[in-house]
């Protein structure tokens, strides 16, 4: 634990809707799976909050324009992406602009990348389990071998009741090695496990991707919301080959099989409007991945225009670190509560607002359970976890939050009495 | 020809791009291709004229909204699509609520009609050509064997100057008759061939795609912009096996292979908004179509609302009637103008606002004569057509119709003079 929830909150980073409270702001859509239950959705990844205020701005400023015919990326995005590429990614290699292909959001990314590396059955993809369903869903309707390498539990942790996720090696090899396994389909910062793999585990992934001939996509979506001092976000950008002090360093044959995807849709709360970045370095996987899109909807004015003022504008950026600082202490919060209740174990996530929880048998999956208790949470079976384990979502306002957490605790306790 | 140039022109739809004049409205994207260069851009197929005043206001009032978030389709737009698909679309069967499914695009959809219906190489997809390209690409980046059945020219005409396209019954039926033959990949109105089929055709396709158990998907997104008072547009939808006067009536067998795609993309000039229905009766057929886009991008909140006001506000109606009237006065313009040129012939089109047209031959291929000569039209050979045909957008002020096609005729003085 690097906080505590006995500070003071920091403030919101903007306007929040009032789930707790007696607002009637409403948002439509799938926050709504609940609308006219008593049920608190802390569950799909969205955050409660207002877009910084550039972005709604620019969103605004397009809608207005009343001509919503077919668009092309603004000139001075690709600059605006490849600098990002420098600072937050920080890729070892100089990015090129035709390194970028803008897609329409994050999973159709995750499925060209299967189309892309595997061409028949028989061929394998690998993924680190529990994992956010859409990586298995590629694997699985694109026709390849889906192979669950599962995260086990290890290193040092603050708290006997902190679950820290951490790959198991001899699994990971005793895959890659396997002459069919084409690809690594690869989480960093990893949902749900919440972890900011370190330098070394990075290194080693690519090292043994490398030596089996296996290509790695890398959803490094959540690297816009480290929540860590010291488990910072490393993207598999920073080890392209590269020159280091007149010596050769970074990770031999990356290069050719990398492919990074990035999005403003996590961070800046604007998954709706259907923009995510591929960063392929390398032409001839770049032109098998763009082919592979092929039935991709168009990237929206609004994506663009959006990510145009999340990347470009200093107010979104001053959003972005008080968004930060108000999800560390939420998730600070959440652990201590949670965890305060016997046999609950979470982990702590080193990014993301996404928090993976343990809980004693309830009799019914966790989330049932939850939702019978008054808070929709996400389920882990999907994710190729077990039953009694959920996702919650921590984006909201601390209201919000104490709400579901006091209904969670409340409905644990006759089991946490016992 | 229902219409001649001599009449006054009909009132502009709505505020439009000013390109012949001096406006320094801009519009970025596809549309700027031609950026910085002296080019009329005639090609994409979006229009110039704004949206209809109630989705512009839809759009932008949530665009402040503030939260992009992940959304479902609003309460009450199903309803508004029911409505709609019995009233234009004239469906023979009551659809039902559960028909739906929300895609983002177009383009999209024709690809999970392919991967619903096809499972291997050897499966093959008919397509008539010339063709809208996705139609073509569909099929080959899902690894089917496509097969074109070219359209003929045929039928009465008012002027032998004028192309029009029929189906070529006999290839049709070899191609269907085909043991590996799975999917009539279908458009109606065709685009480009601007018609819009006929009852009789219509019903003859479909008898021809059930005997020899061929599932039709029918791409019928440009309904919704008929031109042609002699020749109305007709849904496959219309041929469900209905009772009419005690009788059977439509095609027995073609409610378990119909899938229909409509938007509002075209007609209310909201492409990039990402929204269109797939509308397929058969519980089995659909849940195999929805499986198949599992890659698919959220459909955005912006399209949502804008088919909502599309569908349900009567000024969106009132906007699409001026629209009609404006486009059918362009059309018959550009016909008479260009067809005055010697050698040159072309589509009237019964709907859309795309016109096919054939040129003399002019040393290089059509599209690039006329981008020499500043018009930027969209060239024949990716719709299976030949080099010295191309595709002309009409949808735009009648100063910048009239621009481009002074050009078009002064480029080809010389030829037409020969």
């Amino acid at each position: 634990m690097e906080g505590s929830s006995e500070v003071n909150i920091p403030p919101l980073p903007s306007a929040c809707l009032d789930r707790a409270g007696t607002s009637s702001r409403k948002v439509e859509g799938k926050h709504g799976t609940y609308t006219g239950r008593d049920i608190v959705p802390m569950w799909i990844a969205g955050m409660d909050f207002e877009a910084p205020q550039p972005v709604i701005e620019a969103v605004v400023e397009r809608a207005k324009h009343g001509i919503y015919g077919y668009t092309d990326a603004p000139s001075g995005l690709s600059d605006l992406a490849v600098d990002r590429l420098q600072t937050i990614y920080q890729s070892a290699e100089p990015p090129q602009r035709s390194w970028l292909h803008w897609i329409p959001g994050l999973i159709g990314g995750l499925h060209y990348a299967v189309r892309a590396t595997c061409d028949d059955q028989a061929e394998r993809v690998a993924v680190l389990t529990p994992i956010y369903p859409p990586f298995l869903g590629s694997v699985r309707s694109n026709g390849a071998t889906l192979v669950q390498v599962p995260l086990r539990e290890g290193g040092a942790t603050d708290s006997s009741r902190q679950i820290r996720f951490v790959i198991d090696w001899v699994l990971l090899e005793r895959e890659l090695a396997h002459p069919r396994t084409r690809l690594l389909h690869f989480c960093n910062p990893h949902n749900p496990a919440g972890r900011c793999w370190s330098v070394e585990e990075l290194e080693r992934v690519c090292r043994m991707c490398v030596a089996n001939d296996v290509s790695i996509c890398s959803d490094e979506v959540w690297g816009e919301m480290p929540l860590s001092r010291v488990a910072p976000f490393t993207s598999l950008l920073s080890f392209l080959p590269h020159t280091l002090d007149g010596q050769p360093a970074g990770v031999e044959g990356l290069r050719e099989r990398l492919m990074v995807l990035i999005s403003p849709s996590k961070c800046f709360n604007v998954a709706s409007l259907d923009l995510a970045l591929a960063v392929v370095p390398d032409d001839t996987l770049r032109r098998k991945y763009r082919a592979s899109g092929a039935d991709s909807a168009e990237v929206t004015p609004f994506g663009y225009v959006a990510a145009q003022a999340a990347y470009g504008h200093p107010d979104s950026e001053a959003w972005r670190q008080r968004l930060i600082s108000y999800l560390q202490a939420n998730r600070d919060f959440a652990f201590e509560t949670l965890t305060s209740a016997r046999g609950v174990r979470a982990t702590c996530p080193e990014a993301s607002y996404l928090m993976w929880i343990e809980v004693p048998d309830l009799g019914v999956p966790a989330v049932e359970f939850f939702e019978q208790h008054g808070v929709g949470l996400t389920g882990a079976v999907d994710f190729g976890g077990a039953a009694n384990c959920c996702r919650l979502n921590f984006a909201c306002s601390r209201a919000t939050l104490k709400l579901a957490l006091d209904r969670m605790l409340r409905a644990m306790a006759p089991s946490s009495t016992l």
